[in-house]
């Protein structure tokens, strides 16, 4: 058994060892000229002052759960927690960092040929997908090597990325809708500049926001998956199947990141015309691999091939969620073209018919988590054993997530390529140049798109599977809707996502009027702003939105954190399991909705800006920017956090097990 | 036993007696000079041509439904739910007739006074009140005679009150926003008229929508909500407690009944210069008169005061539940003036922060549920009896619904004076009486908010309390979402709403649309239509909204009734239960957030237009136009459709409960 979990951790020690081959290759790249090089400066320091901010608050934070922890449960599950969290911050750090210096370097690369600039983009978000998978199973490996056979452990260490994924994903979205709306309102609105212009000031924290947001945010939020996802299979396999239940996951998971690294050099080598068949490519080989060699390490473990079929089904349904997600945002679909059209009578008709849309998207990727779940829990035997089909269950979030390593190289590539172009556009390099920067940049917001569809998935399977092992936690035997304590936690637990969503695009918008006044106030106040001479203030922009970002998560945080703990409390384990799946039910289903929406009304005014319905400055055209503008909180900020929101509050409630098994059910208590 | 179910029945023929004599003296009353007459001859024939449209579909709905029911049940079934069905139809029937020929005498006594204004509207809307809850217990306390001791035969009844709740409120919501917009669209922002001008074709259509919506739609919905609570109440009170458990709710009601004459009497003699006071002082003596009689006869039937708890705390929470919806949506409260506020940045911003205040307001109500739920579970011994626990939910569900009478009174109120409004503009009468209308119009909107705030509410209990039934009725021992059977269904259910609003927004998107070309090919073809020498065609627009609204609700309608038997038949009673389930909790909150953000954008517009932010004309005032145009559909036609769409899924479960239990779980058995 120690064999296995070595084996892993030396797997994880692969892809960290692949990510640094790509960085020594990246950093070879010509970076450009002097002005390309400075504006990359910007962005970059930018994004390394707003990590160094986060760290100041992420210390304190650490070091009061850490004793929290240390108090309420035992050590072990403390120290647990400091390596999740650290190795967290470690691999959102190395994907900024390398992002930061890969986009000069794909702007640089569009100068000469689509296809360097392609695999520069892709190569950059690659050490962000290697870090991902790397750092986890590492940490993963290397608790199970320390604390064997205590699965305990397992769990601090994913509250720890789980916390960190809460400052990454909800902050940082905070932090690049904040600067994004800005910007825009300001920049392209009032003063009529165009996107990604040097004189607006918050056009440095616009492009900083896009790392922070897409690469780091999506890279936590998978961190946090693809380590829970894991947990909980280990966990529950342990139960169910002994030793062997507890290898199998990790087999599959180091399988999973060899798929990876060869589906990375695959796409990296593919053919520059066509960048969207080259990612695709990629993705498709390394699952495909990983069907493979499951079915052989299926039968060499279990002699047969249910936890081969388990695994399966969730690869497929991750790929087909992804994929789904595109007929509702992509313009090739008719869901945006109907947006397009009913933008002609205006913006009240352009958000009637996007939020119909994304309401309506829900439907098709529900469909398919129920079929991951049904067959992934009756292929493992379920009937008979129900704690063998919450296992198989867990596996199926494991199968979805073993390809993680090219599926967040393939999502941060696209801020890489945004970055890229508006490095172009403000050094002010020539038409071509942008015209290959904007291809690879509507291809990452497809794949933005997709990835966002698979975050959404995996959460959702990862928070079941979190769920599966907090009822095992605490003994539960039923949570019994017929029974008013778990109708009442579902009750409440279906709130919280409407209530956490209304917080996160309340803090957006209060964080985007600052930046507005910012932004007009170095339009007035600085000399020469305009015409170039004069230089405006950069950092001040970042500052507000870092700040921002940090002090407006605090309150949803708490509500995360201390709304399970409390209710288990108050009301007891069963009202807790009622309020995670209510929450889970909610939270997914307004996930999609909102990412679905908004990524429909983007390529609604993009279609619409390609000369549909009268083109740019037509009455569609007005429609469709507040259409865009509605949607980005939605896609950007509140829907992502909706999978923060449910995988944290699964794992908090798994952590504290021990302690609500013990002083839980106060109310019941009393009324006894 | 027998003498309570005919001192009910005496009870619903005093309300339909007192009904008769409100409408004796409105017929009294001056119906003002000939245009208006012509006018009101519009609204009232526009208003009989939609309903005798709707009875062909009904009539062939019914004996298809009646049929089935014959073959899957049983003869009593089938016979029950042909009366709730027809009784539904009278109680909407008579509403409408008299709220229509109350419209224009409430405009002919605006000439004279305010306080004459305001009795006659509001003596219109208590016929509607006194209609439904008379005909609710008279249907009740017949089958009870006709059928003793037979509850099976009641669930067809509430059957048949759902059925009719479904066209009367989901196409009533369709009829009404199509024609809205349609008016709005080409009326005032194209030909650049007035609301409620005689020239706009559509404009009966919109007047009509007033009764058709808010008249007969809310009718429908409460009559539905009113009976499936009793009959809840009565089926699960036998069951626990014998004759007593079954004969207290009936009591209740007939208390209620009394309670609500009353009230209606005290409103209609109130204060004419304050309507509000007015209506609320009839609310609260209402309220409190039942309060007082459930105490006594609480002790009288049961010796102890335990369901007399239940019973107030259903009718506080349902109250409180009203009001909250005030703070959201009035404009005296924060919410409303920071849409205002957001508004001057622009649409989407206006868009945003309705959204935000929309998903925020669930918060409160959902904990005003939870309390009433606990309360009354756990006050009734639901800890050593769950049984009779649920049954202290449905005695709750009874006391909320107690004083509908008033309730409906006062929201049927305010369509009238919104019509009455309507006739004074297109009458052309003078400033001071328009003065008049319009203050108890915004009265009547305040109202609408709080009704629908009720409505939700009671239909959250309501639906709850038929769950329980069903639960009895399959003999369901659990419904564990640690099985996957019934998780799947949480999550199938929990999506269901999210389809179903999509379904109905599309549907008025597109009914809006038709109503759009026609009055544009009136202006274009009539010769002289506006200068006022030619006369629009009114009665194509009537046909439009009618044809539409019954042709768009067949698709949401067969989702309602069909997925929960497929749900039965294929995965068994226990994944029904997790889909009723997952319906009620995301059905209620998409509900609340619906109707709230439509009640806020509402009133930010008008906020706006009272001279805030730049008054009419100005950036903020275009953007609260969006938002409200948005918010229509939201308020109007999806939010309230969720009540019918759990309380019907809720009902057809209870109704085919016997054939789930035979035959259920089909997917099982096979796998098995």
């Amino acid at each position: 058994m120690e064999t296995v979990f070595i084996v892993t951790a030396l797997v994880g020690l692969l892809a960290l060892i692949s990510a640094f081959v790509i960085v020594v290759k990246i950093r070879r790249y010509d970076s450009g000229n002097e002005r390309m090089r400075e504006i990359s400066g910007y962005i970059h320091d930018g994004a390394l002052a707003f990590l160094k901010s986060q760290y100041k608050y992420l210390a304190i934070f650490i070091v009061v759960v850490f004793v929290i922890l240390l108090w309420a449960i035992d050590l072990k599950t403390a120290l647990a927690f400091v390596v999740g969290a650290v190795f967290s911050i470690l691999a959102g750090y190395f994907g900024m960092f390398v992002a930061t210096k890969a986009n000069v370097r794909t702007t640089a690369a569009a100068m000469h040929s689509q296809s360097r600039a392609l695999k520069i983009a892709f190569s950059g978000g690659a050490v962000m997908g290697l870090c991902v998978v790397g750092l986890g199973v590492i940490g993963i490996g290397f608790l199970l090597l320390v604390f064997p056979e205590d699965t305990k452990s397992l769990t601090g260490f994913a509250l720890g990325a789980s916390s960190i994924a809460l400052f990454a994903r909800v902050g940082g979205g905070i932090f690049t809708k904040a600067a994004d709306v800005g910007a825009d309102l300001v920049g392209k609105v009032e003063a009529g500049i165009p996107e990604d212009d040097p004189r607006n000031p918050a056009v440095i924290a616009d492009n900083v926001g896009d790392n922070v947001g897409d690469v780091a945010g999506m890279g936590a939020d998978l961190f946090e998956s693809y380590v829970g996802s894991i947990i909980s299979a280990v966990t529950l396999g342990y139960i169910v199947l002994g030793r062997y239940g507890a290898v199998f996951p990790l087999v599959m998971t180091s399988l999973g990141i060899v798929a990876s690294i060869v589906g990375i050099i695959i796409a990296s080598k593919g053919n520059g015309e066509n960048p969207q068949k080259a990612l695709n490519l990629g993705t498709y080989v390394a699952g495909l691999l990983v069907i493979i060699g499951t079915f052989i390490v299926s039968y060499l473990i279990f002699d047969g091939f249910q936890a081969f079929f388990a695994v399966a089904i969730g690869l497929v349904v991750g790929i087909l969620i992804g994929r789904v997600t595109e007929i509702y945002t992509s313009a090739d679909f008719q869901s945006v073209k109907t947006i397009a059209l009913d933008s002609v009578t205006g913006s009240a008709t352009n958000i009637i018919s996007g939020l119909g849309v994304g309401m309506f998207s829900t439907m098709i990727p529900t469909l398919l988590i129920i079929v991951g779940i049904l067959v992934s829990y009756f292929v493992m035997g379920g009937m008979g054993n129900p704690t063998s089909g919450l296992y198989g269950i867990a596996l199926a979030a494991v199968g979805m997530l073993s390809t993680t390593g090219i599926t967040v190289a393939v999502d941060a590539y696209g801020p890489i390529a945004d970055n890229a172009g508006g490095i172009a556009q403000m050094a002010d390099l020539p038409k071509e140049v942008r015209e290959i920067t904007d291809k690879l940049d509507s291809v990452g917001n497809t794949t933005a798109a997709i990835g966002k569809g698979f975050a959404i998935g995996s959460a959702a399977l990862t928070a079941l599977s979190l769920f599966a092992s907090y009822a095992e936690s605490v003994s539960l035997k039923s949570i019994d809707l017929l029974n008013p304590m778990s109708l009442v936690g579902l009750l409440l637990g279906g709130m919280l996502p409407f209530l956490f969503a209304a917080l996160t695009m309340n803090s957006v918008g209060k964080a985007a009027n600052q930046m507005v006044t910012e932004v007009r106030r170095q339009f007035r106040e600085i000399p020469g702003i305009m015409d170039g001479t004069g230089k405006p203030d950069y950092d001040s922009c970042v500052q507000i939105s870092t700040k921002a970002s940090l002090r407006e998560m605090i309150m949803p945080g708490i509500l995360a954190v201390v709304i399970p703990v409390a209710v288990g409390l108050v009301f007891g384990a069963e009202t807790l399991g009622g309020l995670i799946a209510g929450a889970v039910v909610t939270g997914v289903l307004l996930a999609i909705m909102m990412s679905n929406a908004g990524g429909a009304w983007d390529n609604a005014k993009k279609y619409i800006e390609s000369g549909e319905h009268g083109g740019k400055g037509s009455v569609a055209h007005k429609a469709g920017v507040v259409g865009d503008t509605v949607g980005d909180p939605f896609k950007d900020t509140a829907g992502p956090s909706m999978n923060i929101l449910i995988k944290l509050m699964s794992i908090v409630s798994l952590v504290f097990a021990p302690v609500i098994l013990e002083y839980g059910g106060l109310l019941l208590k009393i009324l006894n």
